[in-house]
């Protein structure tokens, strides 16, 4: 899955140029780190994209090793559900057999080699196992109201780091969060899951029936995408499958396995720090960019023709490209949506 | 006096274009501001300009109205006492009477009247005594540790508002600032004053015997100003002369007329706020800015090409230009000089 506008690593992403391509870890994009990361588990031939169409090309162009026929551009953005239902209508007619990694293009996870352990155990439990829908869950390390927590219940037997799921819970508040954090109980929900095409396809036939009609209907006949795309319903996979099927509904069930890794993700600016140089005064920092008793920002310079000089902060973001300058308190980074939608209303949507 | 780089309103000013030329106030500079201020009490033909001769040409368009050989252009930044002492020997070949107001262009300063009004009471003294140097002095409103501040003696008969000072204290820190405001017994130095050209040559003579030499020569030759101008030494007013004739060297009396009037100096970011719009969240602003829960900042976007959006920032200076994005806590503003040498060390003079 490498759509999403990028809203939240503003202006640095645009509507032009999503998050997951810029070249953010040492030149490389998160979608390349994020296909070089799958490839340890499956050849390039058998790794499809999800993007906007509007990305294609330039998807396919840091992509070379990847069929061109494995990039599926959205004609709009229509929500993580169909990222997830209309690839899986297209793998179960190469193949009927078809088991389903379904990954993010916008986290950082390291090792590579641990990565393909838990998909390993993942895929394992989905071929032996017609009724699970596994999905990746992350030991949190703090009480972050940004991310879903998921409720570990028993170990499911036989399947070392599996676990039956009691419940989800989306972005808790603080309170919360915490709670979780302390029990033991919960996992940050990774927002990847590893199914049987079959298995999701016979969800999204059981609780949006429209729906699998319509990627039914496109992945027999592809030409049909501009005109069946915008009917689609626009949700995300989280509220039409995982979390109703969890609850009961469905024919499945919902079962996590843990990802034994380091896992970042780099949605928003806070996030973006752990992946830049850090001076020592603990700015994370890139380009052009001079500092005079500045401790704990980001600064990051992507206008060439420019200079980024700040004085006395503390963090605090500050981001210059050729078309806008934002400044945000580190602890209010995610609300840069809130801004963008200002930015759209009041200075237009071509500073958006 | 409309010389200096205006570092400190950097990226703003700019070493091509100091402050007092920029458009801060309702489209008009603060030189122009200055002049208009001075012919309420002398004629445009009776009004030198004493700038950077880079800055000429921009002078001589923005006051079409004074007389070309009244705008002084010095080849290199010689700090203060050659922008009065030069003036003065300039004046003193004109008339030999000549009574010299010595103004400052980076300064808001209203009601025009009450400010002639003062320099009416200036002159006077000036014309009826030939040893005073008057200095014009402002009532404090704050521990202001940017400013001189000089210690009021008695008054002095005769002349409402004037008095003897007793000593002078440069940019004292802020327990000794604020034992001056409470004393009631100090007053800010303007940096302007009124004087005899031959008393103030007279102290130059007496004080800085080379340089006398030189502004004598360069009034007498003007077309030597290429060689001459760059042997003379650097060194203020206050500290060349003022000083030290208050502290009894010299052969002429520091006097000390109040200034009645709203003085605002514009020198540095937390200043020129008092000059911008303000919304109704406390943010000074100009240019194309957007803001999200944002209050008491100074957010100045000159470049056309592009939006600044702020959110959750309270009581911080963001200036964005087509070359530079500044951000600073406006508690620190004045270290903007600091920040622009760093930049000139790191990132190169062309971004100074």
């Amino acid at each position: 899955m490498a759509g999403g506008s990028g809203t939240r690593l503003w202006p640095l992403s645009r509507q032009g140029t999503p998050k997951q391509l810029l070249p953010l870890v040492g030149g490389r994009s998160l979608l390349q780190l994020a296909v070089e990361r799958s490839r340890a588990s499956v050849p390039a031939e058998r790794i499809l994209i999800v993007t906007g169409a509007a990305q294609a090309a330039q998807v396919a162009e840091q992509l070379p090793e990847l069929p061109a026929e494995n990039i599926l551009g959205e004609p709009v953005g229509r929500d993580s559900l169909n990222a997830v239902a209309w690839p899986a209508a297209v793998l179960a007619r190469r193949d009927p057999e078809a088991v389903i990694a379904q990954v993010t293009a916008d986290h950082l996870i390291e090792p590579i080699a641990g990565f393909a352990a838990t998909l390993q155990t993942a895929f394992e439990l989905a071929e032996a196992r017609a009724d699970v829908l596994v999905t990746l869950g992350v030991v949190p390390t703090s009480p972050h109201t940004g991310y879903g927590y998921l409720h570990r219940g028993a170990a499911l037997p036989g399947f070392s780091g599996a676990h039956q799921v009691l419940g989800f819970t989306e972005k808790p508040g603080l309170e919360v969060a915490a709670e979780y954090l302390a029990s033991g109980e919960y996992w940050w929900n990774a927002g990847m899951f590893v199914w049987r095409a079959q298995t999701i396809l016979d969800q999204v036939l059981a609780l949006l029936p429209l729906t699998h009609a319509a990627v039914t209907e496109l992945a027999e006949f592809p030409e049909r995408l501009p005109e069946i795309f915008p009917t689609l319903v626009k949700i995300s996979i989280d509220y039409a499958i995982i979390e109703p099927v969890a609850a009961g509904l469905g024919s499945a069930t919902v079962v996590a396995v843990g990802l034994e890794v380091s896992w970042r993700d780099v949605g928003g600016w806070a996030s973006l720090a752990s992946v830049l140089e850090t001076d020592p005064d603990g700015n994370a920092r890139q380009g052009r960019v001079v500092t005079v008793d500045a401790t704990g920002n980001v600064l990051v310079n992507a206008d060439p023709e420019a200079v980024v000089g700040v004085i006395g902060l503390r963090e605090t973001v500050v981001v210059r490209t050729p078309s806008a300058t934002l400044v945000v308190a580190l602890d209010q980074a995610e609300r840069v949506k809130e801004l963008v939608a200002a930015i759209t209303d009041e200075a237009g949507r071509e500073f958006a």
